[in-house]
């Protein structure tokens, strides 16, 4: 084994997470995954290395960030860049053995060789959830509550889910007299809306090349975000828009949570109709996650129309927003208590303990270090934020008590075990 | 886009899996991270890829296998290969911030290059779990408790841990005047005992270039795995067997659970002490799990001697010993009922109860294809075996009550909702 330096950091745009990081990620896992079980989507996975051809073609411009490799073999292998294309291969694989529709969620990794940046990593766990094999504004509606329904579940109170359609977009272009090529050029013009403000999207419009009329006519049509803009007859069909409305009281979607919003467009081109992303009020990073209808993407691979519709959200703007909101609770799955060991002799007694307090569900630490004294151990316990510790020494044995000092207060009882795992672990 | 042909099967040796199989992994590493809490073990993550540097060197003969390969940054990446490696590096770079001693566990995937075969894969998920900065055969018991208490949490009755000390070893061999450099040698030899055979584990030895005489006295010494040999003076010093043992009462480890085994020679070159692995009676493919403590590995990163003991579970194995011995539970998430929808008339009405059911923390499927004839939302709910469906029609609304039908049986009966709910889901 060599021992010459060696970097102890990971590569630039990956991370280590520490004890507090790591619980806070599984926390979210946790909370999200009760809300999708709940509404019967089932877990399923992809591997991290793909063929490289299965990943290539599929993102556009941001195809030259995907990892790639050749194995020893000669195999072109690229990791996995996000959980949709995968998807979309493992459905087509398996598109005889599944029973459509079929409802999955993924809470996976992805790698990006992104320029590395505040926010911007190399390696992130996306949550993705979909629903595919039916095309239907209920169908839409449900991925909506979902959605909606784990913001809730997290915590968050001041969430808006912004949505469009697609296809309303491309009418509003259509009825602005814009041509049908420029269709992605404006939507991506249109994405930006919110950074750029009005006036700044106006000049990129025309910049894009789009005469000032029209221009115009786009900008009055998008109108300024009403809930639901009274439908123009013959200019722009908002049948879709308003049936997905229909259902969000049924599936219990506060109405105040959900906003139309005509200049949403969502940055990916395989959006075919609604559109949505998550935004959280006072969080300036951006949307936590967002999703959409993408009915013709499942072709590519299994030949035939499969229709889908889903959501992602980025773990790591999930956890930023919730600590600006501190939703997270203290002690997600601490030590509650520190057993320390008088001196030697006392090893057996100790260890007895602590094995009965874990077996009464309580997480408990042994001090594993039989020769060190006991304020060196108490200090352990402080140092790691364990709330209680416990001393057991010939008088609490003789007497069959337990000493149990509180170190935030100081305070030190000799004690009953009982009473001192109700003072632990409140029922 | 292209739509040329893609293979839609994962690279060799890589898997898709099927929310079923994604279930069973879900279910293992929560049974597995319910005991890890309650020893205070912490949760900590390390990225997939570091650098190149960081894992060569480190795993001799096998570094072979490692996925590496140059990003465009012209850095040298390798994907990892296990996570005691990283662990080592990440400890290291915290070791002023780190309270020790360090409980941690990971349940990550590693990559190897391995020849794809039977159960072995280039993609595969571990548990591993360590006490790091601490040297005392108190910690040694506990890594065997915890090992023990998952084995126990997963449902295995039949399980047995083997362990023994890598000085126990040493001091065989070289009682049986075998030279020292030989030490590593004998040990891999003897790692092969249980599916050699004692004859053939002979003939290796004397393949190695060990006298006859001397491979006797090792094969008299190893004896016959008794619980405990009785100490033999001058010969073999058993403390440290005697002292882990003495602890495994108070642990609550049952005492038949834990073998003393002096063949045990585990493949790694890294264990410095205590080594143990866990076998399944009836199940062939080897051990599910193991471990030992090293003593000496950190201190390649951190330049410092930082002691540790730990083990790994190997989660295809475990899943394949679990599923031998039906220890997963028939229905783990999955759906308990499907609300069917009369016509488009009556979305409303069972978007509402489907809702409600989810508040009261039943997991419910709604038919989204409002337009299908009942018969085939039946037939749904059949392939997909979800045991209950809910039918809502005109006669049901007007009663306020709910038809249930149980697939199982073909029994259907018209009843009110709280009823329905007992069945679905009893208290």
């Amino acid at each position: 084994m060599s021992s010459k330096k060696i970097s102890l950091q990971p590569p630039k745009g990956f991370r280590d997470f520490l004890p507090e990081e790591a619980q806070k990620r599984q926390y979210v896992y946790k909370k999200m995954i009760e809300v999708l079980n709940k509404y019967g989507f089932e877990p399923m996975e992809t591997p991290a290395l793909e063929y490289a051809s299965v990943l290539e073609g599929k993102y556009g411009e941001e195809e030259k960030m995907i990892f790639k490799f050749e194995d020893r073999g000669g195999r072109k292998l690229a990791l996995r860049f996000d959980q949709t294309v995968p998807m979309a291969r493992y459905i087509s694989r398996f598109q005889h053995d599944i029973t459509f529709p079929f409802k999955r969620y993924q809470i996976q990794t992805a790698w990006r060789a992104e320029k590395p940046q505040a926010g911007r990593y190399r390696e992130f766990t996306q949550c993705d959830a979909d629903i595919i094999g039916v095309q239907s504004s209920l169908a839409d509606a449900e991925t909506i509550a979902v959605f909606s329904g784990i913001l809730q579940n997290l915590g968050f109170k001041n969430y808006y889910i912004h949505f469009n359609n697609r296809k309303v977009l491309f009418k509003i272009i259509r009825a602005s007299e814009i041509k049908k090529d420029l269709d992605l050029t404006v939507i991506r013009i249109l994405d930006k809306i919110d950074k750029l403000g009005e006036e700044k999207t106006i000049e990129e419009l025309k910049k894009a090349g789009i005469a000032r009329t029209k221009v115009e006519n786009l900008m009055q049509l998008l109108g300024k975000r009403p809930l639901l803009p009274k439908k123009r007859k013959g200019e722009v069909n908002l049948e879709e828009i308003e049936e997905i409305t229909s259902h969000f009281e049924s599936f219990n979607i506060p109405k105040k949570k959900v906003i139309f919003s005509p200049t949403l467009a969502r940055g990916l081109d395989y959006y075919t109709g609604l559109i949505f992303e998550a935004l959280i009020e006072g969080y300036e990073a951006g949307s936590v996650g967002g999703g959409g209808r993408y009915d013709n993407l499942l072709k590519i691979f299994s030949g035939k129309k499969i229709p889908a519709v889903g959501f992602a959200f980025g773990i790591d703007r999930v956890i930023e927003a919730m600590m600006q909101y501190q939703l997270f609770p203290e002690f997600i799955t601490s030590t509650k208590v520190l057993v320390t060991i008088f001196n030697p002799e006392f090893i057996e007694y100790s260890t007895k303990l602590v094995t009965e307090l874990r077996k009464q569900g309580i997480i408990a630490e042994l001090y594993l270090k039989p020769l060190d004294k006991l304020a060196k151990q108490v200090k352990f316990a402080d140092k790691k934020v364990i709330p209680y510790v416990i001393i057991l020494g010939p008088d609490e044995r003789e007497n069959n008590l337990v000493t149990l000092k509180t170190l935030k207060t100081g305070k030190q009882e000799t004690i009953p075990l009982e009473k001192a795992i109700e003072t632990i672990q409140p029922k």
